[in-house]
């Protein structure tokens, strides 16, 4: 660790993280079309926007069956929120989680290989038959694999606990735009909220669920 | 844990995940425009690729001084990775790093905090100050903050040591695209990949480190 002070200015940037936050957001409220969105979910495409740096992101969020205070009230009330990926779990931002709710991520599990090969299907999706006695009135947050959401859909179909809300944002080539319309169309009644297309990820998956958490914060802080 | 068999396959999708790490490499290789590219950074631009599900993004990728071959050599001998947030260092496929190299963010290190205030600066920033002793020949992959890339620059111009290689992804609407841009422009012979404007993220940041430890083992594998 340097004893030095701080480096000579050689850029012009901000460093001050709260201005950072607020100049961030007001750029997106400036370039996003959000009149498409009902009110509440408003700061959560604003917070969508912000992770990944890309406003045309709104006009492929899909959502449905009372999304924002669904998800809320679960995670209000501490429920688990289940996620595919590590990446998910850290880019959560735990201080907005005030139940401090468990966040789950079975990837790693020692049964899941074996899992996967009797089930015939990938790790990812194989994890998600772990969730099965705590998934009732939780938070699920897809941040990578199609797989994992295509299986969930297929075990709610054939009778496990439903979810409070589903966050879909697997991302890729192969399976991630068909995954979320499945999701968008799924007849289960589950709330959702998805990014359409290829895009998505785990920075947008953690995203969406600081911002059902919290909204957004940062922006009025000083 | 379900003591059933797979779920009742309710939606067609594929479920072998070599199959599914072929067809999107294919995928990638057939859409993304990879002549401008140097052979040895075509697999890294198909993994970024690969990441993000955007094959548009190969032409803002930018890059110089050797950074192929410097950050394969610093990573083949066990070089320490420094990452600006966790969420990298999980995207980091370990078994690729062959020599179990470690990898290191600092930004929950107990001293950032006041480092930070003392610096004037960000906590991503001043964690960077933690990296000093072992930067050279290490590799740098920033995932998310402007400020960790500024802030590394100008510790290099006053003279810290020297990483083999940076990987720039900052992302976002402040100082994103002027931090990768001060990258590019970097006097100091450091080599480095980086994606031009607001578009980045951690999954980016790790999937060049992945591409750069073990290319597309993906591609070949049965």
């Amino acid at each position: 660790m340097s004893d030095t002070g701080a480096p000579a200015r050689l850029y012009d940037y901000e460093r001050d993280p709260a201005a950072i936050y607020r100049q961030s957001f007001a750029i997106v409220r400036e370039e996003a079309k959000l009149d498409r969105f009902p009110e509440d979910l408003r700061e959560v495409a604003i917070r969508l926007v912000h992770a990944c740096g890309m406003p045309d992101i709104v006009g492929e969020l899909s959502w449905g069956g009372d999304i924002v205070s669904q998800a809320k009230r679960a995670i209000g009330s501490g429920a688990p929120i289940f996620t595919d990926v590590k990446m998910v779990e850290h880019g959560i931002i735990r201080k907005y989680l005030k139940e401090g709710n468990e966040i789950v991520c079975t990837l790693d599990d020692v049964r899941v290989p074996v899992l996967a090969e009797r089930l015939g299907t990938t790790r990812s999706a194989a994890a998600v038959d772990l969730w099965a006695e705590r998934l009732e009135g939780a938070v699920v947050a897809i941040g990578n694999a199609p797989t994992a959401l295509f299986h969930l859909l297929e075990r709610i179909a054939e009778g496990y606990p439903k979810p409070a809300a589903i966050l879909g944002f697997p991302v890729g080539f192969v399976g991630a735009a068909e995954s979320k319309d499945a999701l968008a169309e799924n007849p289960f009644g589950v709330p959702f909220l998805a990014l359409k297309g290829r895009r998505g990820g785990s920075a947008l998956a953690s995203a969406a669920v600081n911002a059902l958490a919290a909204g957004l914060p940062e922006e009025r802080a000083t």
